[in-house]
């Protein structure tokens, strides 16, 4: 496909939804790097992530014959919180697959978008293959977090905004670098797909934590390859990649290095964003701001995008990290 | 003067230095207040406040030789912080007076931007009638935080998006209230100008910190009062207003109500736009939820606007809130 043509498209039909989120220059992270570092604040998208770009796309891509069968996912996330979110605004018949165990509070929030809740099985996987095994029985449309080429355009919209604002606001120097958070590679692999089609040179680098890598050693290992994840503060680029994920070969072909990041160095990049720029992130947000401190010498003279990719930390977690 | 054509024209001059800002539904607050509530997060405009849009207005429609002069203000808080990003941008000869006992966590942030620092006197007021003076004697440019139409024109830009963005999210409901900080009164004077010129309808709320209501006083009196202000978690909306200012006159024609909240109020307001929204904002940026949900009946079944309008806290105000 011709991605930087599918994100050109995508950008026409959601930004009716979409907010175009602030890139904004850290004077601090510039100083101490040596360089001109910008951060991409998808954390202040509209519903908290980046994730409303992708559903955004997908949804409105769908033909009305498959909206009238209804729609399903299984997220209580970000992606979950951006499809009930749509689904409300447009109408949609949908339902939302958790497991049963699924916090009351995410639950209730989601709820509120009037969107059907069923819960299933005793983790996310299982709720997830239940979702796509009723869909299918049903006859209703599954909808992916990133496994979905409209998926992948709609995150890719993000590489659009980084190209217009920095011609914007630093009409001196052009992009260099731009970290990515990496989960599933919906979001690095879209940005990439449109950056690297106007501009080869741009460096992609994609970021994980250390208890969480799976992008990370499937990359090494040339396959997907399945992988026990510990806890991890990123709990939003948590888990395993979909066996045959498109995603993956995208991310082989785009991505220029993949680095990690430990806890206490995830828990360091949330202070800071909080103290320098008053922004709260989640765990997932912060791990490109982590990736940098770590290898500050490598960024020096450059101009560094890093990609803050969504806010949903918990008050208990946030006491925790400040207290 | 035409203060809708005034926005107008200040939105055409700003739009390549200023976020589009979300207007967010609330989905909690608009089921405890059986009405539909919406924030406009200035809190995560460019510089951490809606205080760009006005420096941005002011400083681009300066005439050349004026801004040869050299441009001065006084201010360590979002005003200071938006007048020291922009002389950056722009290139303009500029200095900013802050009292000697300004913390050095602030003089090193607006350090930074390369904006001349000049410390002068013991507290704010001292600061900002040197500031003024010596400007005068030297013939610089002084650029008030709130007392200048161009100011109060550029603040009223958040109001043509409130306009456009109801439009587009909610084509089946218009606007009917609309709660706004208010420290000097440029903000609301800005937004209600341009929003009552399209539908005088439109009900605009005030909102102070019982510690520090010179307004809300001054609107009651009458005429501008000076009053002592009590410690407030709103810092960014407490202390007086210059005898003569512009907005007092505009408050007394715009604004058809004031509401003070209490600092245990500030308080509750934050810690839920940090709970269910994932928002960090600060004292004054938290007022208009305080008012919120202090008149809720008074809300019911309506389409209601809370404009956020900073997010400059301090980490330890943070913990002593959270902790």
């Amino acid at each position: 496909m011709d991605l930087k043509q599918s994100v050109q498209d995508a950008q026409e039909r959601i930004n009716r939804y979409v907010s175009e989120t602030p890139l904004e220059l850290s004077p601090y992270l510039s100083k101490i790097g040596k360089c001109r570092v910008w951060l991409k604040c998808e954390n202040v998208q509209t519903t908290g992530s980046f994730k409303l770009r992708g559903a955004a796309n997908k949804l409105l891509s769908l033909k009305t014959s498959e909206v009238s069968q209804g729609l399903v996912t299984a997220s209580s996330g970000n992606h979950g919180n951006a499809f009930a979110y749509l689904v409300n605004m447009l109408g949609f018949p949908a339902r939302i697959v958790l497991p049963e165990n699924a916090s009351p509070a995410k639950v209730e929030a989601l709820r509120y978008w009037g969107t059907g809740i069923e819960l299933y099985g005793n983790d996310c996987v299982e709720a997830e293959c239940f979702a796509r095994e009723s869909a299918a029985k049903r006859g209703e449309v599954f909808i992916s977090p990133y496994n979905d080429p409209d998926i992948i355009a709609g995150q890719g919209t993000v590489g659009i905004e980084i190209m217009a604002q920095m011609d914007r606001l630093s009409p001196d120097r052009k992009t260099d670098v731009v970290l990515v958070p990496v989960g599933g590679g919906g979001l690095i692999s879209g940005i990439a797909g449109y950056l690297k089609a106007i501009d080869e040179h741009i460096e992609m680098i994609g970021c994980q934590p250390e208890n969480s890598a799976v992008m990370y050693e499937s990359m090494k290992a040339g396959r997907i390859i399945s992988l026990e994840s510990k806890p991890t503060l990123s709990d939003g680029t948590a888990g395993g990649i979909e066996p045959g994920s498109i995603t993956f070969e995208l991310c082989q072909r785009l991505v220029d290095d993949m680095v990690l990041v430990s806890e206490k160095e995830i828990v360091e990049a949330l202070h800071l964003i909080l103290e320098r720029h008053h922004l709260l992130v989640e765990g997932a947000g912060a791990l490109t701001v982590a990736a940098f401190l770590k290898n500050i010498a490598r960024f020096e003279k450059k101009n560094v995008v890093l990609v803050i990719s969504g806010r949903k930390i918990g008050i208990s977690q946030l006491k925790e990290i400040l207290c």
